[in-house]
C-alpha cells in the first residue's frame, strides 16, 4: 500500500465545501471521483481541513491510500485531467505510511480579504467581501493584536462546532493594507470551525467604528458565541498553506480534531 | 450638455471585446445600454482605446455625453447596477467639454502575466497565460530592455492593425517574477493593435530558451509581422490604468488614432 500527499487549490464558489454529500458538488467528491477513475478503485481524500460552502484554498493538504504505485507527477497530471479546473493538484508526493494531514503537527495560514470601494471588482471580487465604505485599519489592527495567543475561542465557534475543546492558540492576527484591499493574516496550528470569519465579522464591526479596538477582548471574555459579530462571508475566505513540521515524533500529542474555516 | 468620464473595469473573458457589435455581449453595448435606461436617452461611449476580445481592464477611460445632469456618485451606483457586475464604474467625474479619452496626451500601463507551473489556478487562472515549464525571466528581461524607446513596431503590430503609422514609444518594458507569475510591464502613450501580445509571444519564445535576447532586436528591424512570434492569449492582458497629463493644450499636435491591445 502507498500513501499519498496532495496540496490542491480550490474556487469555493465552484463547490458545495470540502466534505462528501451525496447529490452535491463537493471538493472531496470530485477527488475521489477522479482518483476511483484514474486508479480504477475507490479510495477515500482526507483533508488536514474541512472548509465550509463557499471557502477557497490555495493549499489544502489531503492523504490518500492506494495499491496501485503511481509517478507522482504522472498522477498530478492525470488528475488535473480529470477534475474540470475548479480543484487543481498543485503537488503530489508519497508521504510516510503513517502521514496525517489533519493530526500531524502544522501551521495553517488563512487570509480573510476586504475590497473597501464604491463599486465591485469583476476581477477580483469572487475572492473578498466588498464594503462601500471605508475601515478604520489602525483601529482594526489593535483589535486583531489582541487576540495573538493562546485563549478560549468560544464567543468565536459556530453553534455546530463540534470540536471538544475552545481553546486555540493563534501564532499571527495581522491587518494590512494592500491598496484598496484589507487582509486579515491568521496563523496557527487549528481553529475552531467558522472563528476565522467570526474573527473577520467582529473586527469588520471595530473597523466601521462601530466598536472600540478594546472590544475584542469583552467578546472573548464572554465565552459566548452572541457576544461576537455576524459570521463574514465566506467567499472573502481562503486558506493560504499549510506547514509540517519537518520532525514529526509520533509518540507526541496529536492535536484535536479541527473542523475549521 | 454635460461630458463625464468614466473609469471601468471588466473582466474580458465575460464580452467579446469592448467594441459594440450588434447580437453580441460587448463593453461598449453594455455600457451603452445602461446609460440609455438611466439617462432617457441614447448616447454614445468612446474609449481611451479599444480592447480585444478576452483582455481585461482595471482602468478603461470612456467618455460620454448627456443633456440630463447627474451627480457623478448617483451615476455610478446607478450604472453598478444596471451593468450586471462583469463591467463595473469604478469612478465617475464631470470632464471639460472637449475631453478625449483617446486624444488627449496620457500613458497606459498594461500587464501581461504568465502562472508558470505545472498545474493551472483555479483562482488565479483566468487573468494569466499558463505555461508548464520555466521561463528564462533574466533572458526575458534582457531582450525587454531592448524594447524601450522610439521603434518602428511593424513587426509587432496585427496583420488587420488600422493605424496609420507603426512608429511608437515604449516608456517603459520590463519583466519581474512574482512568485509563480511572471509579468510584462508595458507603458507608453499608445500602442499597435495586438502590439502587447506579440510582444508577449515573441518573449516567450526567450523566455523559452528557444532564442537568445538579443533576436528581439532582429525581429524589431525585419519590420515585419512574420519575424515575430505568434500572439499571446488574451487573457493573459490586462489594461491596468490610463494617466492624463494635468496640463492639456488643446492645440498640442494630438497622438494617433489607436487600436491598442
Amino acid at each position: 500500500m502507498a500513501r499519498y500527499r496532495l496540496t490542491v487549490e480550490y474556487d469555493g464558489a465552484a463547490f458545495e465545501g470540502f466534505q462528501l454529500q451525496p447529490g452535491r458538488r463537493t471538493v472531496q467528491g470530485t477527488l475521489e471521483t477522479a482518483l476511483e477513475t484514474m486508479l480504477g478503485h475507490a479510495t477515500r481524500v482526507h483533508p488536514a481541513g474541512r472548509t465550509d460552502s463557499g471557502v477557497h484554498a490555495r493549499g489544502q493538504v489531503v492523504r490518500f491510500d492506494t495499491e496501485t504505485q503511481v509517478d507522482p507527477r504522472r498522477l498530478q497530471n492525470a488528475l488535473n485531467g480529470l477534475c474540470g479546473g475548479d480543484v487543481v493538484c498543485v503537488e503530489a508526493a508519497l508521504a510516510p505510511a503513517n502521514f496525517d494531514p489533519r493530526r500531524w503537527p502544522h501551521t495553517k495560514q488563512y487570509v480573510y480579504r476586504w475590497l473597501v470601494r464604491p463599486a465591485p471588482s469583476p476581477l477580483r471580487g469572487r475572492m473578498m467581501w466588498h464594503l462601500r465604505s471605508p475601515l478604520d485599519v489602525a483601529g482594526m489592527q489593535a483589535a486583531a493584536a489582541r487576540l495573538v495567543g493562546t485563549h478560549d475561542f468560544t464567543s468565536f465557534r459556530a453553534a455546530k462546532c463540534s470540536a471538544k475543546h475552545p481553546v486555540r492558540t493563534v501564532d499571527r492576527c495581522e491587518v494590512v493594507q494592500v491598496g484598496d484591499e484589507v487582509h486579515l493574516i491568521v496563523e496557527g496550528s487549528g481553529f475552531l470551525r467558522h472563528m476565522i470569519r467570526i474573527l473577520a465579522g467582529t473586527l469588520t464591526e471595530v473597523g466601521k467604528g462601530a466598536r472600540p479596538p478594546a472590544w475584542i477582548s469583552d467578546v472573548l471574555e464572554a465565552r459566548h458565541r452572541t457576544a461576537a459579530a455576524r459570521t463574514a462571508p465566506a467567499a472573502g475566505l481562503t486558506l493560504e498553506w499549510i506547514r509540517y513540521r519537518e520532525a514529526w515524533i509520533p509518540d507526541g500529542t496529536p492535536p484535536e480534531d479541527d473542523d475549521d474555516s
